[in-house]
């Protein structure tokens, strides 16, 4: 059974209580619990991680690679906008990695419409809410 | 049944013959086979259009609302880097629209890396090749 | 009795469909007539044309002078940010062009804020709705 | 009977003197009579003002609303491309203030080309000399 | 008895009037006796000035030094983004400078973000509205 | 009681080592005992926190909330320059926060003047030493 | 007999009335006439193509390459500093393609330095005027 | 006998008291004094003004000319980098004006490197101090 | 004997599995064993540490110090680029710092060109691969 | 018969062992042989030069006006994107000069886009190798 | 006696050749001579020297100083827009340097209005032609 | 034995005497000892040249290939911000070449931040005075 990894950035742990009208009512919790059930329907498994901590993300792109997962579904979040450190991770693993954001970053301020990660990863999706983390758990899943 | 329209922008009808090592082999033919298929087992169906010409592509968002399709699927190839005229027709219609690429525009030429019509689409998938398309019609059938 | 051409850009088609809180309710139909009506009142005649395709508005510039219109009214629309292409057909021509736009572009997102085809025509009047047809009208009228 | 004010900026003093290959030979007395003969014509009156001091044309645009007046005709000249002061006092007010440059500043340098008052103003009214006056008291009228 | 400048900058007097919803209700004269009061009551004394005029500012920053003033509490509104003038008149005198702004300028358009006269102040206290003056004066008097 | 958190970021632990000419010879112990003096002279009380560590700072940001302070004293120190996880962390919780920095940023090198932070924050005090934070408690105690 | 597609671009059907003191006076009947006669003595033959239309350019460019053509004289005009969509079309055919301006737009305004076709042509030709694409039609010939 | 103006722009008042390590401890006294004596010595005479208000200079360059004034030695402080008031000041009458300054702009901050008056001033003398006045003078005079 | 801190960041612990066209197969470890060789050779001593967390490194620094190091080889990795907290750690210490890097990341991205730590470290080695590690042990050890 | 001045800027003398993928293997001599076989042909002459230092390659362009050459054929080579002493080289005689680039420069790096030449000579033939000189002959021939 | 130099650069051997209605028809001899006969009356002596050569240039300026030149008259032409090595010269020497241009180098084209060189030159003296050499020799007198 | 070249660029002949508080009291003749007398202890010999003229080191350049040097230390100095000539010729040939500059160019002016070289030399060694050379050499010793 295929194995993804599911991480997410910083502040998504304030999900359901951070600027609903931007990113719904539904928690961290609610998020996770959505992939899983997504991944068990679509007979794949995921193992989920968030982090406010650059570092740990980057240990854990890594940490993905050494446990064979099948790919990474990766919301940067904020450190998608600066993170040179995560881009070099996704760059030193073989792991395809899609970067997927809950909002249209691209309908909102002008720094949130750069990606220093976009450039290394296999493919982004944008602006799908939870549903987007499924999109990407399908897109990875046809890679076989 | 829900109708969606597919509307793939310049130097599409050169799939499979333009730069393989980018875009693959299979032509728009394949493609536009390719949607129709994936819409059946989905429960809906696609009308497909291609042109080569900016204001025939606003032609056909505007035709999406009056014949009330449930959304569109816009590959808008480059006019995605200019076309302000495609942003404007997007925003005058309640439609929804999905902007698709291909290939991951972010690893590719700098000009590519700004899209002039992401901001007023609901929501981008890019890198996944024909699958990207599929991945979007999801998005949409989810939408209700 | 004098002649001049009303050439509407790209979207105008969709006036009072598409975003109403900025462009009204009144549709391209009101439009045209509201500028007839006013050219028949100041004693002179006006042909509208309408177009989402940048070469069908740049051959009607070019026609303009072979029929020897007395000057264009041209709202540009989106066209008005990156068409070298109009640009040059307003200067190929010696028939006096005035650059229309119906909301205040200058109070709108940054884009709007860049002209390339200001610089070659008579004058702009900007901001004033329908008003500003019949303002053009009457400062082309005085040209004489 | 509705009053209007007509506020013209730096070294318009100057009109007829100054570059009469740009601005012709009439003097800011002509505009000025020029502009209360169309005023009387169109059964309204104006007061006119000008300054080279900042400062002044920012008090001018408050008092027009202090007396009532039921709009401004502002050239900021020079001032356009850098005072946030009159910015602000514009913002300030609830006075419709049309925005009138006697030449078409986009086909002159640079500079001329941005305008930090217009985003507040109604709209702009460039390039058609004193004419430009006649059409914005006409804007401002079909305002009621 | 300590002496302080209070000098507000163009468009200050138009408060209670001006946008509200971004300066509240209270008026110029409001904030002058807000001032006062809270000087009186930390044992020191302010003389409030208030101009449109660029130039009336540099002058009372002179004064304010000839006069022996203790510190200068200065609102340059408008004038920040630009008044080099008010910056030199700054570093000419040894009287400390504290900038103030009533709003948070950082959370605003973009021309508010840069201030000109910033790096020759002793410090800045934004976003506090009336409260604002009375931390600047108290920042003063700590001074000795 | 009204209790406060004062959050200091990267290299504050270095305070009276680190570049005495620019930040003075009392260490992080003493700004500590400063704030939490003055907190109490001033009827609240404030829990004080240090780290070099971004998502730590992000987390006690955070926990701020969860732990209803009344507000927060943020010297986001090097972070101010590029955490938009920080600036993320702050628009995710209603708790006000207060930008605070010891000397006086605009004076030093170019890249010390933006802050990525400051649009969502109340407000910043700037360049006033330990007295920045005192004053804004006063700050903060006055929101009530 | 080699065959070459010679393809000119906006505002080209206007040469010999368009800004004679820049282009000259003879009409684009006269360079078609001169390019076939040139052709001729060469020992190949052209097919000639004029719009203003980018998309019929676009499919110009594909169907030369469906019919063999030995190679495209582009005179891309206007479309030369934004057509995305014409760059496109040139890379997705084997063709090579000559890029071939009349006038020293080097000289001119700065809008005509940048050409966003140029990357994918096989070279350019620059300011010769009709006696360009005689020089183009050589250097295809020695292509073989 | 030719008579010159000497105008002295924002802060140059404070000259003496004012940076002294840049602008040495003369005052604006001394330099019109230093220039008086020059001017007679040279068999002209000058009259000198200085103004911290934009406008004042602005109308004392239109005067200049109405008194028939020779030409104008203008110094114009920081008005330099932003006065484009006193740009068109100049540019609207035909005495001959040289842009002097005391301190070598070049050396100094970015923002004094620009200067928006001087491409319509005859001629610059910039770091030389009082002397630049002299300078200026001669090169006035040889000019008939 | 000499004690030498080598501080390597982010990704470096990939070294050997990570692009190994640019960075080689040797691993971390062995790039430590190499240095702790190089530096007995050296009769001095290294201490080596590693990690993907930014803060950790900033301690790192500020402990060289601490304990007395007499250097430290400095490999930022992608911090390198925007990690003011690391600069300003270089900053507050007194302890000299070389940059070291592996690969010439001049002939690279160009995000890569930019160094936010260069300006306060003592040099800086570029593209030797290990050898750099050994060269900058070797200026160090001159420094006294 | 005419006479051209054929010359050639920096590292052109190390055609064939430079870049050969680049460049081809051919070296100076043989393009210097090349392009006077082809004067022959045409029945004009050439002299060639060649230099890596500026100051001569600007005494040529001088000479060619003063030996009466009929023009020149001018590879800057690197100097195309700095030297402005050529540029105003050029701009210092009436001799017509061709710019002409081996390789399609707008294909490599960016800074190979821009030519400080470019504006002031009579045009430019790029991306044609040694056929690029043969073309220039002509186009100069043609002048007469 | 005191002794100067009077360094010219590139293209200026073309002076009365060059571009006459700039730089009028006198030569550089005749403006050596003019130079020379100036500073005999001023009561000192100049060495000229001219060179399109960059290198001759740092060359001259160091043996200014080895030779004990009271100053150097230098107008750096096209190199004062990119010279780096020049400028470095002139703080390699203890002698102090006046830059000088010709024409007004801020009315023409923007690459003039950078000079590289004037941050490290005593001053400059800009627009007056020939003249312009006297002042700067009055300049330099003055200094002692 | 093997060979290097060793070429400093402008005004190093002026070490020494230029900026000591920069570049210290030792010359270039102490500097080419210094050089000479590590590639002795270390097995290799050097040959040393400087020069002002950046087409005489162009020509080094190239003879170190011709020569069979085994690597060139390469001090560009001025020439590293813009000589394009310089970069091409270490483009042209196979010996590596080592960039060295004495002080840390990335504390100094923003100018000296951009080198145009560095990109195509093997590394760079960067703010350790004379030190650099002879780490250069070992650099370049280690290549075999």
């Amino acid at each position: 059974m295929k194995h993804f990894y599911v991480i997410n950035g910083p502040n998504l742990n304030r999900l359901g209580k951070r600027e609903p009208t931007v990113y719904g009512k539904e928690t961290l919790e609610d998020l996770e619990a959505y992939v899983s059930t997504k991944a068990e329907a679509l007979g794949c498994k995921v193992t989920c991680f968030q982090s406010n901590i650059e570092g740990e993300i980057v240990n854990w792109i890594h940490q993905a690679e050494d446990e064979q997962a099948a790919g990474i579904l990766l919301n940067p979040a904020a450190f998608t906008h600066y993170s040179y450190a995560i881009r070099e991770a996704i760059s030193s693993v073989a792991v395809p990695v899609i970067e997927i954001h809950l909002s249209n970053v691209h309908a909102r301020e002008p720094f949130r419409h750069q990606s220093v990660t976009a450039a290394v990863t296999k493919g982004q999706i944008v602006g799908f809410g939870f549903r987007g983390y499924e999109l990407a758990l399908r897109a990875l899943l046809e890679e076989e």
